[in-house]
């Protein structure tokens, strides 16, 4: 597979591969992270230069390592906080 | 050892273990990423709420990858991709 076109694309896919594997919806995750829905429907659309701030407040309220969001769109996570397919 | 104060004091730790790791000033990453020195200096010091496409640019010009510089300051990085002690 090749490198997705930009970083912002990457982070949204990756974003919703891992809210969907902890069980919730874009509004569930906003409400969880106290963010805007539509912010993070366009976080997840590729459309936000996201801020560190928010990665990590999106990763809490996922429950994954802040790094985690940032690894491509098809790398397993596993509990214990061991990652595989770096 | 108990979690950084901020996430952006812990990134900026990180860059600048990467940076010194890389064998680069400063300035070299501030030339070599094609950002203000002082900029760097600021992320260096926890000052800055990074973005994703900067981190994405400080780490190409380090020869890291992006989750790399989420991950906490005292991470080893191997060469050829690999990372221990995540």
């Amino acid at each position: 597979m090749k490198n997705p076109p930009n970083p912002k694309v990457a982070f949204g896919e990756r974003l919703r591969q891992l809210r969907k594997d902890a069980g919730l919806s874009q509004e569930g995750l906003a409400h969880k992270a106290e963010l805007d829905r539509s912010y993070v429907g366009a976080v997840e659309r590729g459309e936000v230069n996201i801020s560190l701030i928010n990665i990590g407040i999106l990763a809490k309220a996922i429950g994954v390592q802040p790094y985690q969001l940032l690894l491509p769109a098809d790398s397993q996570v596993v509990k214990k906080g061991r990652t595989r397919k770096a």
